[in-house]
């Protein structure tokens, strides 16, 4: 990839990149493992394909956010690190309790993580953000999970409710981790605070972002037949 | 693929093909499975990431079978089921109490299943054999595994006693569920009752390939400075 060194000249702003990137791998790393696991509670060997198939999906974003990592100059497992805790706490207080679970819960992270790549590519260097596009470009499996959920409410519709709920959850546990880290992770700043050639956004830009994503999925749980 | 008909043209000998490649797809479907869950035990994210690459590796595997049983004319679903109990039962009776015994799992299970790929090839058609023979040869990622248990054992030598317990049981395990399927699945017969243009094999063909793999698997556990 062609280097813009304008943008990526001041070291600030290069490592806060590489921080961000950094959560995303990690991110997709751990979204893998989680797809690879909810598999196991698939009901037939297609649909546990169809989940394998996902799963394989975010293990190639995360290949592809390392090797922008190390392109960089980055090395992808201390980029990564700091993530850890607050992925497996994410994960950990979001265990799905059967398939259907599972299913809802990749379709929210996944769109969620789709707009937020969305979101945070306009803070990027070029060449990262064209990479960050890319990579949620990609998906587009969800279709296969909406089928699921739908027929499962058509057949019953109690399932909706608890679905729901669920849905709830998962966005309220997403959002605290992600506010959370970036409370924590002051090296992000310098992506959200401006600069010559670059959109800058501060803490409220930030919340803002949240804001939309969470309108966003409340549109999403509405076109799967449940409330947010 | 161009097919043979003189090959796959009769019935019998064409159900035992989907048969065992069902049996194939479904045990890579759970290879990947599997090394994605041990990939949780991994000490750092470089080596989870490692044994998702592999468990990326086995999930293309497992899409290559597949196409081939719905070139068959084949339903994959039909012929993966009914190998999910004796894989289920191995998995569960071989679970790694931590991340060194889920490496030699894998190596194990990765350097067997080689073997048997490519012993059985000789009695698949033609098209089946290449796929199968090809299927294999695109491994080799053990390398990183060897690495790793050798340092291990160098570290503390009375790590070695312990996983060499460990793979005599892995391999014990492997087997008795192969006899299993073997003496229960009559659709498998055909495979090995020779016919023209074919070789043949009887139970007592078959025991001599467990046989050969058994004492594959010795001088690999001796290489890896493992008594089996």
């Amino acid at each position: 990839m062609a280097e813009h060194p304008s943008e990526l000249a001041d070291p600030a702003y290069r490592d806060a990149v590489v921080e961000l990137l950094g959560a995303l791998a990690n991110g997709e790393l751990s979204a893998f493992q989680q797809i690879a696991d909810d598999a196991k509670l698939a009901p037939t060997l297609a649909a546990r394909a169809e989940l394998g198939a996902m799963a394989v999906a975010e293990f190639g974003h995360f290949g592809r956010l390392r090797d922008r990592l190390r392109e960089l100059g980055a090395d992808p497992d201390v980029a990564m690190a700091p993530y850890a805790v607050a992925l497996d706490a994410f994960h950990r207080n979001t265990a799905p309790a059967d398939w259907l679970e599972g299913l809802v819960k990749v379709y929210v992270g996944d769109a969620i993580a789709t707009d937020f790549y969305r979101e945070i590519a306009a803070f990027l260097d070029a060449d990262s953000a064209t990479l960050v596009r890319d990579v949620v470009a990609d998906t587009g499996q969800a279709a296969f999970v909406v089928d699921r959920v739908k027929a499962a409410i058509a057949a019953d519709p109690s399932v909706g409710g608890r679905l729901a709920l669920w849905g709830r959850r998962l966005v309220g546990e997403a959002l605290a981790q992600a506010q959370r880290v970036v409370s924590e992770r002051d090296a992000l700043a310098p992506l959200f605070e401006g600069s010559a050639g670059r959109t800058g956004a501060d803490l409220a830009a930030l919340a803002k972002i949240f804001a939309k994503l969470t309108e966003a999925h409340a549109h999403r749980m509405a076109a799967l037949g449940l409330s947010a």
